[in-house]
């Protein structure tokens, strides 16, 4: 099977979730917007096709179908990557993962926007620094430990027993947290030794390896969700 | 199946999502903590069991599966309960849906708590005003606008061409928004009525509307994520 990523440009944003589990996978796949622009993403979300309305990227397209929302895209292709368990339960464990590392996005996203995601940052920093201060404090300690304790209690050194989409989408979820907020990380890493080793261990995988070098891969920036503004991580 | 569902009691919050689809179906269930208080739900979270490790309720004991995140739940019990079309694509749409309706749910519990759910509402009131009118203005008419666009296009008065879940959630997402911002629903609602109407079409299927008047119904109230709070809602 041939894939389309939509995809905004310039950002690795929700789409790369997505991205790193077709890289991995060695999976043939075209991103669209980057060959045509963001227009092409913009016509499908006006529904000028037949089919599944996308309410926003990212969305692929697998033959047919249209699929939209980050967490049922990777459910979708689990089976055919080889990136989930054959089993309904594993399979069911693995995308509750994965829903639960995309409402810490989400709030990672509103640690920076915690107002409205069409004004800018400078418009809401006083806001942003009262819920940095909570999902510092609070909130990132409560999904971290969370996840730790899944990879601990699989048995493994994976949250679903075997290398899995949830391996990927940690690895950047960690990856983020380290750009936007290095120092609360330094400090919440000390008790965080499995998904730890989660992240090198995905780093190392050769077909990551030679994408995270690559010309595809975005770098993190100041228009994604994982943002880095010294004034929301831990005081120096 | 005998189902065990697991959420807070005193509130509706996202185990209501559960609760209509189980009502709908007529499905044998148990809402475990209201029997045996919220202790019993504290157990799983702090993973005195085997299995799947929730990270909140909802979640949902079928057999030997637990299963956790509302979506995932309402994935995995849609055909079971026939409250989902058989076909793959239609299926993945549903639960597409199902995740922008928790999308926008989340939107909605950020606008009384824009800076920290474990702060009062009192502490954020500053915030949660400048939070609420951006819902109003921009997030609710776009969410709205296209679960509407979604009903039209699929050609019958459901969203994804027969009687599903989704319709379940958008009557409680409905009454919700009426509940918690009644001016501004007033003004959005005009342009909705392929949602009204599905509104309308839920509240008289006989099972829901004896579950609506039953005890097992709990009111909305302001602890719960639908909160009615005058200060957010338009202007009078």
């Amino acid at each position: 099977m041939h894939y389309q990523l939509f995809y905004w440009t310039g950002i690795q944003g929700r789409g790369e979730f997505v991205r790193l589990a077709l890289e991995d996978a060695g999976a043939s796949y075209v991103d669209v917007a980057r060959d045509q622009g963001d227009d092409a993403i913009v016509q499908y979300l006006d529904g000028v096709h037949d089919g599944a309305l996308p309410f926003a990227p990212p969305f692929l397209k697998a033959g047919r179908l249209l699929i939209a929302q980050t967490a049922n895209i990777l459910h979708y292709l689990g089976p055919p990557l080889d990136l989930v368990p054959a089993s309904e339960s594993r399979r069911l464990y693995a995308h509750q993962l994965q829903l639960t590392i995309a409402d810490l996005v989400a709030e990672v996203h509103d640690s920076h926007h915690p107002i409205a995601g069409s004004l800018y940052y400078e418009d809401q920093r006083v806001e942003a620094r009262r819920r940095a201060a909570s999902l510092r404090e609070t909130r990132l300690p409560k999904y971290l430990d969370y996840f730790e304790q899944v990879i601990e209690r699989a048995g493994s050194c994976h949250p679903v027993h075997q290398h899995s989409y949830v391996d990927l989408s940690l690895f950047q979820l960690m990856l983020g947290l380290e750009y936007a907020f290095p120092r609360a990380m330094q400090r919440v890493g000390r008790g965080l030794p499995l998904l730890l080793a989660l992240k090198e261990r995905v780093a190392q995988r050769p077909r990551i390896a030679a994408y995270l070098t690559s010309a595809r891969r975005v770098p993190f920036n100041e228009n994604g969700i994982f943002r880095h503004y010294p004034e929301l991580d831990d005081p120096a």
